[in-house]
């Protein structure tokens, strides 16, 4: 598969997919692993997520930046892998741009609630993988 | 959630997931994500899958066996993250073991082909998250 095709394919599934897989590196060199729901996306280069500011990603994250994000489309049997650098962001501007209702569940002291804090994820290269073919490009 | 509860409902979770994610450690300190087909397993204790002996993964876990397995239910909002280490087996006979109708697609050489392997996972810890609690226990 060329790498503008994987790309395409790439993005639909990104867009397709509410949940993504977020990898992380935890306590003593394990590789973590999480669902979290996806907020947004800026084409294959960016993925927001909001957390708990007091929650184990955010720690491990603040200590180490490396990151992956991972989409599976578990009926078509297809998966996207993208690798690059986790942000932690606790900017008034930036929590309020995406706060969405429902979010008091996870922080109960609305859109100021010092336990509210986003994660910004920005991908340096990617791998796509449909028909057990792997197509890796930069990002 | 009590321990025994979380370990309950993470097993019924793994029974019912027919994929895992499988993380490992990546060139340059990066966590990598796949996800892959779960064989079979042995409680919270051991998971098993096959894999092309050429691929990434065998690779990464023969230089670093640290590994993680994540399994989730997204219409339940559930999560078992399993913490441990990856082994790489080509014994003949666990081969023949794990080996089923189908595999052909990945090993076109049947279930002697070099580029058959079989990855086994054995947790150490685990972490179940359900309904905004997580739960963290021993394996």
């Amino acid at each position: 598969m060329n790498q503008e095709t994987a790309k395409q394919l790439a993005r639909e599934l990104m867009n397709d997919s509410k949940f993504a897989m977020v990898g992380s590196n935890g306590e003593e060199g394990f590789p973590h692993i999480k669902s979290m729901i996806k907020i947004e996306t800026e084409g294959l280069r960016k993925v927001w997520f909001s957390t708990n500011t007091s929650s184990k990603r955010v720690a491990q994250f603040r200590a180490n930046p490396k990151a992956s994000v991972y989409f599976t489309d578990q009926v078509k049997w297809t998966g996207l892998m993208l690798v690059g650098h986790m942000e932690v962001l606790d900017d008034p501007e930036i929590k309020e741009r995406f706060w969405s209702d429902g979010c008091e569940i996870y922080y109960p002291l609305g859109v100021t609630d010092p336990d509210y804090s986003i994660l910004c994820f920005t991908a340096d290269w990617g791998n796509y993988y449909a028909s057990l073919v792997n197509t890796t490009f930069e990002v």
